[in-house]
């Protein structure tokens, strides 16, 4: 189940999709169709490609891209302790300077296990 | 012409410049200088020179600096074509870590250009 | 004294905390643990250390991170005539793209000083 | 089965780790300890996080943390496919600007692979 | 012309390419494509695009990436001048910690030179 | 006293500044006079200046700037349990994937330690 708040960042993420498209050439709309394909299943589970771009977004700091991994990874049945393992290493490789992120990512998690 | 968001974003800029220049020192005087200084016509042209900041900007992940180059390439006549090469390139150098940003700016782009 | 933006930070960081701990594994009880620990007197004293804090805060560009650190420079004495050359070397060594959160950090400093 | 390259990387690595454990204190020495626990099998097997591991580091583009993840990889029977899979994550998260190092990852690997 | 110094850039850079290629499945080589086209001539002349590169490379410090974006520049018939003024954008934007690297992007741009 | 790797540090990095500085216009001239500037004794003193120096280059993972910076710390009588302190908040800060310059960075520091 989702919340209030993964609403909203899904339909704004959708309204400004929408806006780039309209400017988007070929070659930004064949990223975006990259960016797509890269999770999907093949020798790696797409759990773990999402987990993947979660440490990935969490290391380079992007709350919104945290938000987005975090969603898929609620979604395909992850549980807290998988959730709080990958998110260490996050804050291992990355440093304090991760911590707000992580902070913030917790807070969303513990809202989607709530919402359950 | 310019949109609500950009004139509230120029002027709490300028609010919080003040409160810097009341702090500031010679050296944080001359940076502020300098930091005007290279984005004029030079060997380059300054509209050149603001998209070398916008991209810079972009792939460091700097809403603020977005903000400020973009309305600059605006005010300068950048078509959306040229816009969309240039953000292109960042969103090519700088992954999709970029792209919530790259999205923020279309939308403001397209605000502006709306504008018109 | 501090301030009601201040308070709310720390209240907020607070309640994120506490989420973050109900999740937390040994791990990152430990880490947060070291975290806190490192910023103690030692060969160098608190202060320096959360100087050195507030900087790497500030060339990596995290805003709750600068706050944090700002605020317990605030406590300990720095006078802003510290706090502007610090901040300046934070400047010099990670460029016009931590502009933006410098602004913030003097507006918050700013009122700091003006709530004493 | 290892190659020359990998073990004197290893061996550098043991001879400075030497040098940094002769100057550490009680905190540092805590930091080098958690840093090995948390890659141990827990609720996500140590393969998975060696891959976040290794995304982590490709994405903050540390060659010397790449060569370490990846040489944990490649004994733990990491097939290229999913090797692969991971890197293109990377590079998609962390853009062009990982090329370089992916480049320098996939000459090690195939080291490796042809060295069995 | 060219220099041995960039003749050895360009043959290792081809020899590892191959084997990234070896190994890539069908994103990994798409991405590789587009990174190609979005350097052609389109609203924005192949050379600003170079620039745009070059300024992304030298603010994330990457120094193949600035060597490779360098020598096209050099190819394409970019000034000396154009050419500081491209990288004083990615100083002042990028601080002083881009410096090592502007340093040996001038060392290379002027062994360029002087083959001429 | 100095080694003669850092003595061929200072000596390539004084050839490349000449190379730098026989391009550079007058911005480049005044942001290096201004690098120089702002680690003098002022309200802070310079010992405490460059030890900020050091931390933002590791954060940041500059092994340039991280010899700079610590060859000064060495000159000014830092003591090894000052210079560790600094790195530890470094590292915590920035993370593990700090650490190879972290060695890096100690076996700089025992070599200069061993040679007075």
């Amino acid at each position: 189940m989702s919340t209030e708040r993964m609403e909203e960042f899904n339909s704004e993420r959708s309204r400004l999709n929408e806006i780039v498209m309209s400017y988007a050439g070929r070659d930004l709309k064949r990223l975006y169709h990259i960016d797509d394909a890269v999770y999907k299943d093949g020798a790696l589970p797409a759990k773990t490609k999402e987990m993947l771009g979660y440490v990935a977004s969490l290391v380079l700091r992007c709350d919104d891209c945290i938000t987005y991994h975090l969603g898929k990874l609620h979604e395909m049945g992850t549980t807290s302790e998988e959730f709080e393992e990958a998110t260490v290493i996050g804050y291992v490789v990355g440093g304090s300077i991760t911590v707000p992120h992580m902070r913030r990512a917790f807070d969303l998690w513990d809202e989607l296990q709530k919402a359950q």
